[in-house]
């Protein structure tokens, strides 16, 4: 947990009732609880939209919440690959999408976000550019394997690569085309906004 | 390249005159010729996007072509994290989404990719998740990263973590919640279609 040094979230435990007349390693032990209280209540809902997700048949099995200063539910999304035609649609991706649009930013470094399964490694670079704070997992990505569903699931959390090439030929290009790729940063650096 | 069983490539290489009275032999290196000519008109394509987009001020200077059959361009596109607010709006991915949306469908197992840049992780994996079947690339990660983008780029290809967890605490969740997680995939597995 170790995110003890949160203001807001350390006022409202004390508000509540859990921190009253604590000493400092009461604080921290009131503090954690709430941590875990919360975090069983946001994962609960990041299950509730993966069942959500395959009753309203958009997609397969997973679920993602996005949660603003350790509190407020920014969004909750499923897997819409088949809704949308979109083998991007996974829940994690389709959250950050959602709660970029809905905070009118591509920031999230005050956001955290509760998967229903391990993220695939398309998720997890997602959830890394998104710059959210904190990821907090429900299923290992075996139970997704075990019906069936893509190999490469594992591989980000676990900094593997095992799977994720198995099926596609990499090539670097060659010549003045890879040349005139190689020079496209140097020549636009000074034209686009860093991100 | 090694991609010499294809029948249409190998009928298109006779028809325009690289072909007449080729041993098998120089069947296989006019069909090089021909794989190395496309190769640079779609990835210069690829560059021109990237280019494209930091002209139009949508974001960073990355640009991908889909190319289905080795000859159709199903689209372009180019980074648009700027314009849609949306940091999973890369190049590639934006690519995939789109070629998925022409074709209608989320199996893209006749096409290859070209990418000015390395993709990122996030990338890779909408790659791998869509079934390109080839990628080729322009760009060293390096180049992007020596002008400030995140290094993480280098991860993918290289099947190599050491970058995109360097931002973000991981946690797998625990208790009920989590128990419930692990079981949705065996709960779900008969209600939805596999994708």
């Amino acid at each position: 947990m170790g995110d003890e040094g949160h203001p807001a979230v350390e006022v409202r435990a004390a508000e509540d009732g859990h921190g009253e007349a604590l000493t400092p390693s009461g604080h921290v032990k009131a503090f954690e609880l709430e941590v875990e209280e919360r975090d069983h209540q946001f994962l609960t809902m990041a299950v509730d939209e993966a069942y959500n997700g395959v009753k309203l048949g958009e997609g397969g099995p997973f679920g993602a919440v996005i949660v603003k200063d350790g509190k407020v539910v920014v969004c909750a999304a499923h897997n819409e690959v088949l809704k949308n035609m979109d083998p991007t649609a996974h829940a994690e991706v389709t959250a950050v999408r959602k709660a970029c649009q809905k905070l009118g930013r591509y920031d999230l470094s005050d956001c955290e976000i509760y998967a229903s399964c391990e993220p695939c490694p398309m998720c997890f670079g997602a959830i890394h550019l998104s710059k959210l704070k904190r990821l907090v997992y429900g299923a290992e990505a075996e139970a997704a394997l075990a019906i069936g569903f893509d190999d490469f699931i594992a591989d980000a959390i676990r900094g593997t690569a095992t799977y994720q090439k198995t099926n596609l030929k990499i090539e670097k290009g060659s010549g003045k085309a890879a040349d005139a790729a190689e020079q496209i940063f140097e020549n636009t650096k000074s034209k686009f906004v860093m991100y």
